[in-house]
């Protein structure tokens, strides 16, 4: 089935690999860019991927956002969390279709964003933050990207306590992850997720050993750097410059505390 | 609800960061070690994360194995695609619930694995892979993580094209993925996803060039490098060895190739 | 013995880590930055390492300029080599005191500089340059830090060959390293080090190859990357931003081609 | 001038990059390895890079050992500062020929080794150790690098103080460099070079903090990465393995405490 820009859509107007511009697709509508305007008319009923003129001739090509698109532009003027620390928050915390997952804080809702759209279609995020004016974005970059139905913003102070009982991943990106962390286990189910990122050591060292206190297991901080290409035929050579840090990511998982009170006995030893 | 364990589930018995045991769990079984053997009878009807003492009393805690675990698990013998490369191609191929994506080759399919399960529960995974011999340990590996139903393993060489199209994204783990460029151009929708591992920078660059020939856009390599800390109050430190390469990653977006003939009229510039 | 400032000596004024100043010590003579003036008579005949007050009040200190702080102020409006990278190049390379060696192409000195540093005091460098305007700035940085004297500055083509013999390095920074391959093996003395700095992974292959066939043995090619730390208790932190690629550097050692002709015989088999 | 093995000499037979021998070059000896027995005496008298060939007919090549060779072979069962640190060492720190530098602690001499072989002919460094066996081991491997007489070995604990003044630089590799910095202060000319590597984080805070109460300024920590290229046209890439960490490494300047007592009077202002 071909899918076709209708109005009403997001669209990712593509210049160059560095200038984007995620637009409703709205009729009558245009467009201003430094290179020319481009009007809105020209792609609604055509095929994603379509390209199309500006008024000074320049091209551009109309995409579907994609998940990196809404948390980029979600991004501008808070702190960040970049695309590559998400994308193994994701996998490594596994966050499946169905996940229940608490988060804390959503911010502008960036995280938020890429976690909802994973947890789809039966799965749910619930995102606390205390400042009003950050969950307010965050509503609306998660209605832009057609995710807040799988979102549920909570304004609260999470150093007392989540809501949530069972869930499957508990998700930290504030000041003081470690303050959470007896919060956190009481959330989780059994082998649940518990996933923090943390830009400095020092946040990083406190929350482990709150970790090892709490009774968590299979303990892991990582970091992670991803280094652009510059790809040409006889010029191909890593990008000059690169993000060398943007935070450490502390992974772990609930273990239940008490041991069961059947022990091995000696007669019963298999053979 | 709590989440107990079943006979007939997969559970992973972990010791400790290096040693952990994927079994099915089966009255009766007994799970031997080197640290002593571990009656599958303690844990069965518990809790997810429960700590259990094998005969030489050491503790092992038994979790539900995570996508992550599932790809380690599978790897045995074959080249490996790491986590940290398949959590980057999900997020930044933008494979998402309910996408139908072409992969290949499947190999023992530890990243089809991961792809199926975040396309559940309506999106579905096919799988190239030409060596039978390497699909059949796919196919277990699947069934194992419960994800068989999601995906469709063929036999068949993808030089020679994709039987799927208007797919969300095609994704190339193989020698040679410059000649199935132009195949994963027309299997794609309009926007969707072309991703390609390799390791050599001469795969890339082939690549690269391929997909500028054939109208992708948005191309861009990068390489992931993953660091593990040790995180210890006066003793953290990232740690002595790690792996310096595994492969880059290429991403593209599929652009029509024609321009739609409705050319913006100087009359009709808005004010 | 205490070192003190002595007038015609060359002095780094330190403001913060990312500002300092290069200026010769002349009686009567003010330096003018944005923080106030610094009057130079004030730290003339102190020890290195005082302290002085700009007319605003601030707080300047008075440093004898290391190599890489010339490295550093010699880079202005050219293509760059980093320190780091000198480094690996001066001790991977055995650079020594007393080495002579050759190096093309010069630019404006940077690398020269710290060669010549190191060659002291009965070593010498041969720099070749093809761009006179650039070799007559790198007279004066040479001159500034007070090397001349152990360089040999020559308007030369290389790819033409070199005037030396049984040198104990050759390096190129240049964009053909490969085409002086093999005037490099008849420039050094044998097990002589040949080095090649290039930002491109297309020059590193090529000229690895003629490395291959001309006889050079213990090959390696190296990137260095340097990640610089914020260190302050309870915020400490990996920087945000680093550079991520300068160049690779490729090592070698000349084997001499021919085998002598003293066979080892049967008979004299050592017991 | 050609440069001929002479007996006596330390030579490096390399037969591949991995696999080096260090041996003196004594007549009649011969080096036994796993691919043959090499016989000494084909190879004095002649040039170095000269190729031989082992009795099983393995080629080797016969090079004059350089400061990385005598590194590599002076670490056998110690802990490691490897060269990539030492370069970066003698770069940013500024240890030139003719510099006086103190270092502790010396351990088995790697280090002292490269120091030695920059501040020649005519500076010296004072290797402090405490550990009289390592000591020892030091004494012969800078023995074996022809390096002995640049250097002073010390057996003695730094923690109580440094018997020299006004050194250029002072080297810390040692597990509390920070109880060192106030003696490191005292034996530091004005403007002298302060370096310390550790391997932990929580080693770099306390010492940069005690290098701030002290005085010094221009203070910075970096870590080094450095990555190997496997060069084949087609096959090009990194090395899978790499270290990922040996050690951050700090470097300071020493800078006088007290201001000179000549304010800038306001009727001097300079036009």
């Amino acid at each position: 089935m071909i899918s076709k820009i209708r109005e009403g859509d997001y669209v990712l107007l593509y210049l160059d690999d560095k200038r984007t511009y995620l637009v409703r697709a709205e009729r009558g509508k245009v467009l201003h860019t430094h290179k020319g305007f481009v009007r809105i008319d020209d792609f609604i009923g055509r095929e994603f991927g379509v390209r199309v003129k500006s008024s000074m001739g320049v091209e551009f090509i109309v995409f579907k956002p994609g998940i990196r698109d809404y948390i980029y532009k979600s991004l501008r003027g808070t702190q960040v969390i970049y695309p590559k620390d998400i994308a193994l928050i994701i996998l490594y915390g596994n966050i499946q279709p169905g996940s229940r997952i608490v988060e804390a804080g959503t911010g502008v809702g960036a995280l938020t964003t890429a976690l909802a759209s994973y947890v789809r279609p039966s799965g749910k995020v619930y995102g606390y933050e205390v400042r009003e004016e950050f969950l307010e974005i965050a509503r609306k970059n998660l209605e832009r990207a057609g995710l807040l139905e799988y979102v549920e913003l909570k304004i609260k102070d999470v150093t007392l306590g989540f809501d949530e009982r069972e869930v499957d991943a508990v998700i930290l990106d504030m000041a003081t992850p470690w303050l959470v962390v007896p919060h956190a286990y009481v959330a989780l189910k059994g082998g649940g997720s518990f996933i923090s990122f943390s830009p400095t050591i020092d946040q990083v060292v406190k929350t482990v050993e709150e970790l090892r206190v709490h009774g968590f297991a299979y303990i892991e901080t990582i970091e992670c750097l991803v280094r652009r290409m510059r790809v040409e035929r006889g010029k191909t050579r890593p990008e000059t410059l690169m993000t060398g840090h943007t935070g450490y990511i502390t992974f772990a998982r609930k273990a239940l505390k008490e041991m069961p009170e059947s022990p091995i006995e000696s007669s019963s030893i298999p053979t």
